[in-house]
């Protein structure tokens, strides 16, 4: 499992070691590597690489390039991030998009670069005019503007995030059978302890919300079984 | 719009300004504003405030405690944060959920805590037996781990688009204490069965996720204390 998708990550003009190497060890949680950078303002030093962590070589194998042109060479579609995006409808050039807009829609082939503009001052216009799509992410009205190195974190997760699709969480999840097993074994429980019936469809139903909302797990599930079954057996051996 | 849930940051024993200060800095761009921190590893110092950006005020009022139990008080909900997901079904300490799978069934009025582990090792077993559910980022199997500040930004954003989306429906939530009555009642169970110990725990283990990932209802929560109830009884005048 290399890079996920053909995507080139474009650092315009950096300003901070730590965003650099922030976002080089991001680019490796989620599955990226190629990275260049348009005329980084600071060296790539020791900050740099303490922040990448783990993802040196995305670091050592950044390509530096002197204008952004070279850098988007051989790039089929170019995708510009802000935080200005347009309040006025009118203003096509930062009519933006939110992250999850962007990959319910994309469907790319060829070369994608992320651009990333300064942190003091983002993507100038002209930049932005290079873009093919710009994306923005909603925040607070209270203070919009997230630092590159989060916005990178948010847009790589949903590029990740949508190129593996079906690999949900960590949970082993169970079957609908054993759930419903798991049910039954519940409502057997209230039959014995003989609650009126409108109670006994009531905790039943209560029971089966926990189980769904909680999504069980397998494992979860075959313990609380288990010990539902041994408490049916006392509760009958005592009848 | 000041703090869109009732959520309390902690970072506990933080061992990087740049990451205090960024996640200061997320939390203003996601609507919250209460941060505790527990024996942090470092001064919050110029860089802390660097990072922080236009979130001076987070810092200031930042929390410094001793303690992880002090950090708790008054929470109703633990959510701990680990990259270290359980590899076999058995580990329930460390089942972990997505965070869109955490805002999915998320419906709180109560104070929610955040809990982030130190950059070197994250979250201790204790700290995380601590927490009612425990969210892990998917990432690639290649560097699993990201930086705090990289989760913070992801589940910071979750909580932020969950608050931001249609309103879902109505839940009102199950106290702490009520969630640990029926725990109770279910242990007892377990204890009438005469499970094998280690079966005991793990299947308490089990009930307690299952409930806390439910985010039980006060309502349903009464059900099924009603219904464990009436199980003891019967299994005891059985005995």
């Amino acid at each position: 499992m290399g890079s996920i998708l053909n995507i080139r990550v474009i650092l315009v003009e950096p300003e901070h070691e730590g965003n650099i190497g922030s976002i080089a060890r991001l680019m490796m949680n989620f599955g990226f590597s190629e990275l260049f950078i348009v005329k980084p303002m600071v060296k790539l030093g020791d900050e740099t690489r303490a922040y990448a962590s783990h993802a040196q070589k995305i670091i050592t194998d950044a390509i530096i390039v002197n204008d952004i042109n070279t850098a988007l060479a051989g790039v089929n579609y170019t995708i510009g991030t802000t935080s200005i995006s347009a309040t006025k409808p009118g203003n096509l050039l930062r009519t933006a998009i939110t992250p999850e807009e962007l990959v319910k829609t994309m469907v790319i082939k060829g070369k994608v670069a992320l651009l990333f503009g300064r942190e003091s001052k983002g993507l100038s216009n002209i930049e932005l005019a290079k873009c093919d799509i710009v994306v923005s992410i909603p925040s607070s009205p209270i203070y919009r503007t997230l630092n590159i190195a989060s916005s990178s974190a948010l847009i790589f997760y949903e590029l990740w995030k949508s190129k593996n699709k079906d690999q949900r969480g960590y949970i082993e999840e169970s079957s609908r059978q054993n759930r419903e097993r798991l049910v039954k074994l519940f409502d057997k429980i209230l039959e014995i302890n003989v609650l009126p019936t409108y109670k006994k469809k009531l905790t039943s139903k209560a029971f089966q919300n926990i189980v769904a909302r909680a999504f069980i797990s397998k494992r979860e599930a075959t313990l609380i079984i288990g010990a539902l079954r041994q408490t049916i057996q006392k509760l009958s051996s005592s009848a």
